[in-house]
């Protein structure tokens, strides 16, 4: 396993990156271990998270509040990209991990360790982005994976963590498993592994349920600059108050839960439930002020570029020539991405109520409607139907009645 | 023009196809018109539509009934195709123009009439539906088009009917221009011409506001074979019946309401509001037997395909090669399509509950979950990434730090 | 037709723009014609063609030499994109259209014309990409295209000019329909229109026959920089000057003659002729020196958006939105595309034989080779396999055998 | 490792497959060795191969003709995908990999083999094929690769093979790994591996230098029905046939080699050479017949079909969902390709003289000329265009002068 002198361990507080640390120590030979945990707006106690750390035997312990990066440079451009992995899951997680990836190798850079460290096991995708973010950052770091190597139950972990002055988790482990973070939270596992059963309400926190949203629907605007959104109501915000605005509005209101069976990079499928309300609603909106923006084959090409973005940031590709290409394309299509939308929130729905755009709408009112005084002109249209169906014609002519 | 002494027309019953009658036989001077209307679910007395086609001056008037075909023959595939336009609209009027076209072309040869003629305007998207589907099964047929040419305003036409003894609408005119049949309304024009303007409940009619629908939610299981919907809480029901179900159970809880802008064949943008329950309420749950029943790659190959079948129906190639081949591709991913689907109406939303197949499921909880005793190859999990990330990797050491 | 004093019209010297002279004045009613030719490197007399549309009645007579921006802007994106119109015609002729509009627009607001008139018929490309690059750049600016509205055979146009001084053609015509610039020539009509005829080898004039060529081989060393073509055999070249010296070098050696059914924009095939022997040469070893330089990810994505990219230009829509997002893409990856191709001219053959990147390789011999010392993890084959085919796994054990 | 009592082999008779078979007894405990032997066509004396595997120690050695499948139910259809791996390259050999695998299987039933196995080491892409293909057929068999895991260099593999009674290679090794079959060689490492140095001309067997190629053309007709080529000059051929008449005409010529980066399936560049005349001849008619038969949104849709229909062959996805899909996609289409291309060989090139389709072609010189008697309407171009760049139109209307 090469022998590592300090090591930097992406660490989170739970037993399984706790018992990473005596773990690496003693089966790695690892020396020292510094233990990184990201602020991402978990609204955990992340000083009781760094002491953890310290107490599992790590030689320091850091937290770094990441939350604007993570909103402006990760979830903006997702907004940007309408990127929902499988046409439903908003990347709420995953796009955090090529953010913790890059500074572990920051960390990594500046305490001169000879590798990283991270707590993820074998079926997941986290391991995959993780691995890949770091390799692509610095393709000559080397990265330990414990939880892939060690094959302990979890009542093993637990007494393996003992034996070290981990302490065992005071509560009744929750039968599921859990990842949270400002952007949204991730269930799966215990009962969802029935595909036919209804997740329980339990399983949901950031999100109302229809039956307990209020009775009164609520309208609200959001307004776009360049593809993102920058005022909710008229107030303009900065990004991360702008999710946190949109979380508080979409929640309340039940909007922002999804079910849904996902394939993994690892080619299984499973079966994850999200809640993601602000940035499920901000994606809803930006799709619609792009309906009026973007033309439609930009509309047509984009969808694909989007698809393809968001199967690359879910597959752990973040960091790679083909993202930042796609990038370039829909940043360059953003420009144009302008105008306010109104918005509905009631009993789960976002209703789309209406968009506008003073400097980019490519609705024309007058081209559109059938009045009299319209300004298309409507003999075009004979020939246009004569051209764009000819060769159509010229196929059925030839082939028809054989 | 030519001299067309027999004449087969697409007819409505409303001012503009009845116009059509004295328009075609003094215009152009057509002799003999036959006037042809198709019953597709739209819920009007079609004996009465019958008669004004005489009383405007048709030579004959016929209806017949197509729900069977039109549910069996075209929603039907578009449900296995999951056909949403631009990601939204299910085509529930689209689905309706080639299968008039193809009987106007079956009543034209059957009556050797010279010419059929429509009586849509020339900056929709019914014209090049009827025209394209009309001359992909008829090439050499002459297709008549008076309300492409004429330019009347709708006060003139008024007047020019009840010249030739159409009476006048009885009602005021309706605001909007709306669409009708088994699958759906289609809503345009008027109020909704303002983009930014919410559409007002009076557009609605077959599906409930969210605050009219019941207060407690309705689970409902739906059962597809071979891709098709087969039965509704556990009851068989034929193709049109299994609509209506839909219809009614979606319609009451407020689901499937369309508010959006889209791009017409023409090159305009325009704002539609659709209503569409069952059809709706079938295309997600066929979405959701499709994500446990089908593999990640078939799912993303299709999910482009879905949108090119989309696009050919909206723009009138129905009956084209590119479609027959699309269609080819679609049906044999069909076969793996069989199970049900659990879904919660309540307040405007459809929520997905579960979905199981019993004889094609791809989800294998032994598989997708942790547990100890699992049977994932975990070690395959390292080699996997090695492999998958190499191409970055490689990418990364050569191109990091220039 | 409205009443334009002064109209600025595209001109090339031959009877169809010079009868658009008189034309325009006659039937229009316009009082000043500014004709404009562009010198795009066609190698014509251009004094003569200047002098020929004052003889014809122009007001004023404009040549612009355009081949710089011709090359450097239109045809090395082309290079950049491996333009290639359904996979075979370097869009030689397609590139000037946007150019020469680009001007026509200039013109028009320099000297307070009108309108813009051009010469081309109602059945070709180039009415297209005039209209739509002219109504791109100033889309209220009226373009008047006589050609598309007389119906004039050509003997009849001949005795029209006559009449208004324009001298009927010297020589008897052509039977080919011929376009010349600096990036190739296309040829059409005439004997080409069987198209299982091959063509005489009297339409070719730029590459010689695979006779005729050398019977010694020719290697030569191309050498690029971000994704152009900077040097040949070891001198650094222009643009202009790198085109000139591939046409040479390929039309000597016979390669770079295109023979194909084409698929026009309105809808119908016609068959040509093409001869581009410096483009082709560019563009092929441009391909190649991407092919060690760019991901295959990377790869996959571009020859979809390059096929895209084709289309559009050949369309007309090279001032497009759509365009611009597409060049972003392009431009993103063009970043890393440095290096040499060796490549050997024989008998019609541009045969590849090496290609190297000092700076952005990423084919590393030490990964590829089967040696025992080589540095790729043969233990992680298996691992990858196991889940690169488990998806496939899976639906094969739910799926056979039924 | 299990105990596999009876293991079939798919063997080569080269040393790598020999001494896969005192390895599998003595390290994996194999106790009973069926060695398979596939023709293909390759040329070789399949009786001493067969001898071979018995000293080496099989228990039973086979040697199945399997060349009519192999052309039929896996060239054919490759042609008819127009398949070209990144554009390039053929799949000659990767198309031989399923059908060996399905008869492994096959033999692994009939004789209740517990497993099977193959000799291909962990870089390369047939690893990757023969696990695929096998596991997709038979989900639970074992596969066993000693290749992959012993760690012999070739010395100590002769040396190990000499042990056990197996020769070694009388003549010395070719610095080339090579594949051959019917349809091709496949030739990489070696010299090969330096990418900017030309292939020697000793690589290359099957095709002709340009220089020896004849000095005189020759013109030959290929004959196509539904997609597939069933005659050349003239004469019915079966489909092994044809490809001996292609293989020889075209290799003759000098025409079929290919020199490539090529991306592996593992992630990997590496360069390869392949010769293949007669499958690229047959493409390349094949492509042309097309170009006539089918309509232009066909042909676009099917070159993104046929990509990825290449690409799935190429990593091994043979027998899967995915391709059987596309596979109904490219079949449907095929019904119209019917006709004759006609072509010249000479000096290494391949040049299209004409395509002509009795029933199927949609190439109409009534339409496509510009003489005064045509049938195209003109008049519609206006129209087409007014509508076919108004969505652009509007853009710049909105959005230039910003």
């Amino acid at each position: 396993m090469g022998d590592f002198q300090k090591v930097v361990l992406a660490y989170s507080g739970g037993v399984d990156t706790s018992a990473c640390i005596p773990y690496l120590k003693n089966e790695y030979g690892v020396e020292e271990i510094i233990a990184f945990a990201a602020d991402l707006g978990q609204g955990e106690e992340l000083e009781v998270v760094r002491k953890k750390a310290l107490l599992a035997g790590a030689k320091e312990s850091l937290v770094d509040d990441l939350i604007e990066p993570f909103i402006h440079d990760f979830a903006f451009p997702a907004i940007r990209a309408n990127a929902l992995y499988e046409g439903r899951y908003p990347l709420s997680t995953a796009l955090a991990r090529p953010l913790i990836a890059s500074r572990l190798v920051e960390l990594a850079r500046e305490m001169e360790a000879g590798a990283v460290a991270h707590g993820c096991t074998g079926k997941g995708n986290d391991q995959v982005r993780f691995d890949l973010a770091i390799s692509s950052l610095a393709p000559h770091l080397k990265i330990l994976t414990p939880a892939r190597e060690w094959s302990m139950s979890r009542q093993e972990l637990i007494s393996y963590g003992e034996k070290f002055g981990i302490p065992a988790p005071v509560s009744k482990k929750s039968p599921y498993s859990i990842d949270l973070n400002l952007l949204g939270r991730s269930i799966e596992a215990g009962p969802l592994e029935d595909p036919f059963l209804a997740p329980r309400e339990e399983v949901f926190q950031i999100t109302s349920s229809i039956q307990e949203s209020p009775d009164t629907p609520e309208e609200i605007e959001i307004q776009f600059e360049a593809g993102n959104p920058i005022a909710i109501n008229g107030v303009t915000l900065d990004p991360v108050s702008i999710i946190k605005k949109a979380n508080a509005l979409a929640g309340r209101h039940g909007f922002g839960r999804i079910d849904m069976i996902e394939n993994r990079v690892v080619g299984i499928k499973s079966r994850e439930i999200y809640e993601a309300p602000g940035l499920m609603l901000l994606i809803k909106c930006h799709q619609e002020i792009e309906s009026i923006t973007l033309s439609a084959d930009v509309l047509r090409t984009k969808v694909g570029i989007e698809r393809q973005w968001a199967d690359l940031v879910y597959q752990g590709f973040w960091f790679s020539p083909l993202k930042n290409a796609l990038d370039a394309f829909i940043d360059r299509t953003q420009l144009d991405v302008n105008g306010s939308v109104k918005i509905q929130l009631f009993k789960g729905n976002a209703t789309i109520q209406g968009r506008q755009s003073y400097s980019n709408s490519l609705y024309l009112p007058d081209i559109a409607t059938y009045s009299a005084e319209d300004q298309y002109d409507h003999k075009s249209a004979e020939g246009f139907i004569y051209v764009w169906g000819l060769a159509n014609r010229l196929w059925a002519s030839i082939n028809r009645d054989k």
